[in-house]
């Protein structure tokens, strides 16, 4: 895939930006019917001078077959699996999802590389994940307990409207008290906490191309930092080739103040792969006061 | 494509050398037959332990239709997309392309990233381009004008030869005081300079196989830095697999002794996507004396 | 190919494991039918994180024809080409061929750079290598003599055994006095030591699955640094889908203490590029002691 337009915001000059993912994905079968395959990707993003160090990612490998799905990298864990986002559509810089109120349900607790084993019978699916701490990045010890994730998937079509539902839970020690620009665990001095997560999330899809998502988190960690809650909402309005989407999040900081922010996306499906597409977002820094940034380009899928 | 063979000359001891490009190209089409695309490369050159490093190169991302074309990224400006390089043919280590009186008329006045749009109607072909101090290099604080460069392009057949001229002109700031192996704006102090660059070139190819292409660009600076002319000249003579080349430049510096050296290129083409490449490059080095360089090796397209 | 798995042993917390090699193999033919091509792969090992920089190897080029194969790039020299290791089969993190007392007959004198040209006549196999001292890298002068190789392979079948023999001989100078974990031409402070190496292998594989394989090379330094001699031992025995194989090896360090060690590899075939691969190394360090490793998972080619 590639992009090509221009971005600006509080924080940066109005610029051109173009940036290309290479994607390679890899499938298989055995004898016996089970499908097997790997991802990766090198992205190279910003100005020319930039790209000439392609950055790999999103490698992840595969099997499948009747016992279900086992996937091991970097991959979503079972709760951010279970969840569905609050966004949609694209931007070329992302707007939709990289306000400092936004959340992805992420993952990440050590090294990134996760083990999900996911199984789905009828309208149900579930999920089951494990990061472990393998003591090989730098300020990791190889003493945290593995972070374990939990999570289900529920579909129903109820008078005209698809509506899906997420649930999942995590727990595990964790080096990151991740949320965007404060890591209280620098500041108390201790390397590793633990935390329990507990996610919900629900969409509501409609015949007449409204759509809306809510998606609620919570991080449960020990006394020693500060508990965090997050609160999503997106909606969505889809009429042939015109998509436009807001979304908003809240990130509640137990005893400090809480931040929030939204995102304004708006996409043209040009056919083919090219959608033009234009992006807001409120705030991208947690610095005082609102920084906000904006796109407009192309984004293309070969 | 690859590169087998050899490379000496002065500065270097005569040694092998392999080469890679990993070249991704990318392209699509809207419904309403806008043609898109991108392309990038991995660069892996020298020695095989230097190969570990790939580098990227070249990403562009484009769009195109009956307005003209939009290209954005590691791509020429309007005077370089203009005008008719000296150089023909190819050789494993550029020996018809790196001696110091050389000029590829390049643009790079920041980071690279170009934005031009061209239009062709008949034996006619315009550009306009534009690349921005973004402030995003260590050495740019953002506040240097843009490089705007205008480019015209014109094909004619005369009497058995085929003619075909060019002409641009490019002004704005740069970081960059730029010929081989002097920067005069470190030695002044500045940060950027204004320049305005115009340029002008011919090529006449021959129904008996030769081929001549004359270009001659002129950099106006502010009173603070040299002016500097470049005069480059490139003859070819091609018959049936064979194509034997040589191109001689030279760079005029205001105040300042001048520079010249040459090229020499053979190309046997054997079929394929092959080619044996012979180069030889007189000076290679801008410190006193010639420091010469050559290659024989074999040039692969895929 | 990618892989997915856990792995562990006394250095380290039994981890999973996952990684990706994206190879690039290109090729074409000229006119006159010689036939050319390049190799180059990325590959990105370990956890996600690490994954982000992947490392480019195995760059080659070559052209082929009736005068038989010129292969230039990361690829093996005369010696290594010649030699049957004794390693079969695969496991993820490779415990087959990293044990401390197992050599692949391997090359790396100065750059990894090596030209070799092989001839193929009927069961006889003859090559010719030189591996140059360019002065490209940080430690050589450009000084040393090109390591010069030559090696014959020959292939018979004896009532129902497959044999296949294997003779090489390296001589020139070296920057590296190379086995695991020690390096005699630090300690002595001399940059280059000339070097004569001598090796032979024989494999018998026979109709009933059984194969053995012995590698016997021997390193002649002069008198500054002790001589070398190493030996290898591998057997398998293959049924149907599943492969099961040992081998030893020993380094004889002359005045010192020798060190050997052994690998165990189990694969089953799962079909359609998917092995079920498990390994176990006995020691993986030249510290004191055995340190052990294993692995267990899937090996993944497309």
């Amino acid at each position: 895939t590639a992009e090509m337009g221009f971005t600006g915001g509080d924080l940066k000059e109005t610029q051109f930006h173009n940036s290309y993912t290479i994607n390679f994905k890899m499938s298989g079968e055995t004898d016996t019917g089970l499908s097997f395959g790997a991802t990766y990707r090198l992205d190279a993003d910003g100005s020319s001078e930039e790209n000439q160090n392609p950055v790999g990612d999103n490698g992840t490998v595969w099997i499948s077959g009747a016992f279900g799905k086992l996937t091991l990298g970097d991959t979503d864990g079972a709760l951010d699996w279970a969840l569905t986002e609050t966004a949609m559509g694209t931007a070329i810089t992302d707007e939709g999802t990289t306000h400092v109120g936004y959340s992805g349900n992420g993952d990440n607790y050590y090294d990134d590389q996760v083990l999900r084993y996911e199984y789905a019978f009828g309208d149900f699916g579930v999920a089951l994940s494990v990061e472990q701490d393998d003591g090989n990045s730098a300020t990791s010890t190889g003493d945290g307990d593995p972070m374990i994730g939990l999570g289900g998937k529920y579909k129903a079509e109820l008078g005209g409207v698809d509506l899906s539902f997420g649930l999942g839970y995590q727990t595990g020690d964790t080096l990151r008290y991740a949320f965007q620009g404060v890591n209280f665990l620098d500041a108390i001095g201790v390397q590793y906490v633990s935390v329990d997560v507990l996610g919900v999330s629900a969409k509501a899809a409609m015949d007449n191309g409204f759509s809306a998502v809510v998606n609620y988190v919570t991080y449960d960690y020990g006394s020693s930092v500060p508990d965090l809650e997050h609160y999503g909402l997106g909606l969505g309005y889809e009429m042939g080739a015109l998509l436009v989407h807001a979304n908003w999040g809240k990130w509640e900081i137990e005893d400090f103040d809480s931040f929030d922010s939204f995102g304004l996306i708006a996409n043209y499906d040009l056919g083919g792969g090219a959608i033009l597409a234009a992006g807001y977002a409120s705030d991208v820094s947690t610095d005082d006061g609102d920084q906000d940034q904006f796109s407009l380009g192309l984004s293309l899928s070969f």
